[in-house]
């Protein structure tokens, strides 16, 4: 019979036939997902949400580990005749019997061979009719983030939210278990830290108001404190904020595998993050497992190559000189130079308002410089006079191909061709292609000159590489200098960086002091500490976000961050479904001290 | 021979022939813990600290692992004359052959049969000759703090981290391999909350200016959101934030092992609790592993016979009524009463001057009732001619126990025996006792009155137990239902605690509005959350840093949680090694667009 049961009262016997890991503790016999041909004839008890319904004799029970048929025989005219009233996504319990399916095996469930002959339903918790979203169903991504809790039910976002786990899971126990590596959490309410622009600031309470912790960017200092304090392996699952204001699929929280050991070198961490990876590689994905070492490039070669540093390997085509080709392009600047791409078989998928769209793109950017797209099938190309099938033939293009050919500042002209590498390459599909190639990028420089003074490449903490040591006393010669940073990109994304740390505390003064001239001073307590007997290390931070959107998407780099995080942020900073940030009341405004000085009238959403 | 090196430079090659895990990707054969006389005759390079030398021939190295003990040959006197000049802690590298060390044997160390023949030394960091602290050396706690990455290498300190590594390990690995929970994080930057008094602020960016983040005191909203999303079986190891100013072990950030189950009750939950604890508990401290299950007692239970809801069991003593025995104590009023507790063998611990300083600190709070303290061997208690004798056999007060006898109103009775309880109790040692008596506290009032309003016992979202159900809905009885919460409690500190939720948005929001008089707006998406197809769901959290705390003091209760945090705050709430917070710079303010109303004065620090 079918009984409405709206209150907390719930049945109180935990079943200790529990035939799997999931039913332990809970008031089920089995999942909807377990069952199979072998359970004919055995009595469940199942609890789940209505998926679907039809001919008020069919349903369907989901819970979060599968779906199964359900069937109200002719003998319970009462429940078939109350299963009208059931809206979908309410929560049910159904006692019954596994019954098997025969002639209508559903190939397309795993349980679609079995059916439950329903003796009761117990509506545990009634939905309303109109629900803002079904699980699986369309809804802009706004519906989705306000109604979080809906969204979550569906099957990609749990096979999502549990490959995460798993994965994070099985790093763990490879750090833990293989490697001898410690767990440590670091604070999350820290300091200031020198040009620390994108940090958050968390105003303290009595008695230090008129202060405030900083959320940190990474647990960059703390690992270093760490190996000074002779922890020697540490990683650690860290939560890192960075606030970017409102980038395209960046959040301000995120979460990133971090580490770092002691007595190592470059060549230790590399082979640790490839074992990390290869080793806790995601079963379900063991098709598209990478083979270690990983291959391995430096940064002027890629820069050379593919115009970029983080180079999409699933992409063929490499930048290849066409100075002799093309010698009317040049000017008479030691920098001039032309130089091509050419995107095999991509001709068909180029219309001319595409080539419009990647104009307007690459022109935005000043470090761009002049280029054109030519189709292999054409016999003109410049309006000049050029042997265009002897282009051709040296090239090796082919009548289905473009080659895209760019002129001028050779450090242009590499960004421009990286980019429009990149741009055909989506066009073509081949940004979407299911395939990982992971790709390391080494030595790069330590320095790089921004208005007219030396900066950190990546951050004042990064060692040189040994040769270029003596090259930090030659004011000269700085801006040649390696640094012993190592970059892991896959297919055009960086998924981390890592770099062996300066362990001399006079050397750490130094680069601050005399090359950056930062002020250190904000730093006093990690050079103190260097100077107290660090030992050389080195480390790595792994975005996981990011690095599980690869994962899902199996190489696709169009997959949102948002799809990898249980409650994600919207473009604009705000938790759509609690309506975060708040506006602070009076009491805690007075708590810590602190009044808005600007407020910003409130926007629209608008994250679809 | 000795070489001075404190660049950058070291030794580029990863010895493969590691000999235990902790050496894959270090430049080390063994770590200084490993050696043992079946390494005798072996060629071996070590990295670590300088420990101790002696007659500027013997040196002890020492690195995460333990330590070693080395000998520098007479052919080398080299190394022996300019070994004088090695500061301790300074980073060293030694090479050298194991050699036995004959008769010679230090029992002491597990390294104590052998030493190292040394044949080179590289000194890689060298440390200044005035440390601040050595570690495992007396320092104050403010000293410990300040230079932490020094206190971080006393053996203690590497022992706790690692624990509480491991312990977290097999937690997670309880959870996830053998009970199938997923491990979701949930956000840090959340809204706040209703009643958030204690929740930091994070004042937002642009387009949010005027609205701020608040830091959750724990992630109670989003797991009951999962299990709504239908994950089921949900944990996290959980950061979470609670400002409540300089309480004395309170840190501002904390961790708890979080976690929420759907489908369960009260039953699976504890039964889950249990099973954690017992399956993950560490090898080190097999002999105190508990028992399942653990004892259980009523809240009400609890009051009477420790005058506390979380009753430290290593204390055998239990409250007696003693209202017959001393008619003379008791007034007209029905709530008056006496009772005593028998302190066993305590008289020998208590002099007059900590009898005075319990009165102090008893009438410190308002709920306090008149006490007195007697000595089973005095012959004489109260002025009036009582037949001391009589009372003594009754309450079988030997001559070596006090008996604490306490009267008046019942509440304030049990509270001042419960308090004196646990303070004879801190006087005869007994609360630093090595042992652990975990034991469940049930059956909590849903409700308490204060200042004649009705607030939650725990927090709004705990269900009733399913026979009090009923009793929401009458005015007069609801002080008297019961709610389904649990607390864990070890040895009189509250581990954690749980509860099963109220799990319909019709009924959540009837106790909000009706019941607690709460502005529900604030809550209104987990309400909706409710009214969309929620399971039935209940959960818990555990206090990671206290139940570490009590694991590494083996039960004694006067660990502070600072000892299990690798980089704790002060009383104060300071990082006083890197002296956060900060000021902020009047960029940063403008950025956020606010301004600090109050300031306070900087203190000095006092934490020791």
């Amino acid at each position: 019979m079918l009984q409405k049961n709206v209150s907390v009262l719930f049945c109180r016997s935990i079943r200790r036939f529990a035939s799997s890991l999931s039913n332990i503790y809970a008031n089920r016999t089995h999942t909807c997902g377990e069952l199979r041909s072998s359970h004919i004839g055995v009595k469940v008890s199942l609890s789940g949400w209505l998926e679907f319904r039809r001919m008020d004799k069919f349903l369907v029970l989901r819970d979060a580990y599968g779906q199964v048929q359900a069937y109200i025989p002719e003998n319970q005219p009462e429940l078939r005749e109350m299963m009208k009233e059931l809206t979908y996504e309410s929560v049910l319990r159904l006692d019954g019997i596994v019954r098997s399916r025969g002639k209508n095996v559903n190939t397309k469930m795993p349980t679609g061979e079995v059916e439950i002959e329903v003796n009761s339903i117990n509506l545990i918790n009634e939905a309303p009719k109109a629900l803002p979203l079904r699980p699986g169903g369309d809804a802009s991504e706004e519906t989705r983030l306000k109604f979080r809790y809906l969204d979550l039910r569906t099957p990609q976002m749990q096979e999502t939210l549990r490959l995460r786990s798993r994965l994070v899971h099985d790093m763990r126990r490879f750090l833990v278990e293989k490697r001898d590596f410690v767990d440590v959490e670091t604070p999350i309410l820290f300091r200031r830290t020198p040009g620390g622009a994108a940090e958050f600031q968390v105003p303290a309470p009595k008695p230090n108001r008129g202060r405030c912790y900083s959320l940190p960017q990474s647990p960059q200092q703390f690992k270093q404190l760490l190996m000074v304090g002779g922890l020697d392996r540490y990683f650690q699952i860290a939560r890192c904020f960075r606030d970017e204001g409102s980038k395209i699929d960046r959040q301000p929280e995120f979460t990133q595998v971090d580490l770092e050991l002691s007595f190592t070198n470059q060549e230790g961490v590399i082979k640790l993050l490839e074992d990390l990876i290869v080793e806790s590689w995601p079963q379900p994905l063991e098709s598209f497992r990478p083979n270690a070492p990983f291959r391995r490039i430096s940064y002027n070669d890629a820069m050379k190559l593919y115009g970029t540093d983080k180079p999409d390997l699933r992409i063929p085509w490499k930048i290849q000189d066409a100075s002799e080709l093309f010698p009317h392009l040049l000017t008479a600047s030691s920098s001039s130079t032309a130089a091509c791409v050419v995107c095999a078989d991509a001709a068909a998928s180029v219309t001319n308002k595409i080539k419009q769209e990647w104009k307007r793109l690459i022109e935005m950017n000043s470090r761009s410089a002049k280029f054109a797209i030519f189709d292999g099938s054409k016999e003109k190309w410049f309006k000049e006079g050029h042997n265009v099938e002897e282009i051709k033939r040296k090239l090796n293009v082919g009548s289905n191909d473009l080659c895209v050919i760019s002129w001028g500042n050779e450090e242009n002209v590499l960004y421009t061709l990286g980019q429009m590498r990149n741009h055909v390459a989506e066009g073509c599909g081949l940004r979407k292609k299911q395939q990982m190639e992971f790709l390391w990028v080494v030595d790069f420089p330590l320095f790089v000159e921004e208005e007219g003074r030396l900066v950190s490449a990546h951050h004042p903490f990064t060692a040189p590489v040994a040769e270029d040591f003596a090259l930090l006393r030659d004011q000269e010669r700085r801006k040649s200098i390696r640094g012993q940073h190592y970059d892991l990109v896959l297919n055009g994304v960086e998924l981390g960086g890592g770099s062996i740390r300066i362990h001399n505390g006079q050397v750490q003064e130094y680069v601050l002091n005399e090359i950056l001239q930062e002020d250190h001073t904000e730093l006093s307590h990690l050079i103190e500490a260097l100077k107290h007997g660090a030992p050389p290390h080195g480390g790595f931070a792994i975005g996981l976000d990011r690095y599980v959107a690869l994962l899902v998407g199996k190489g696709d780099t169009s997959v949102s961050v948002r799809e990898t995080i249980a409650f994600p942020k919207s473009h604009t900073g705000r938790d759509v479904m609690s309506d975060a940030p708040a506006i602070p009341t009076q009491k805690q405004l007075d708590k810590y001290g602190f009044a808005f000085v600007v407020k910003d009238e409130k926007t629209t959403e608008n994250d679809s």
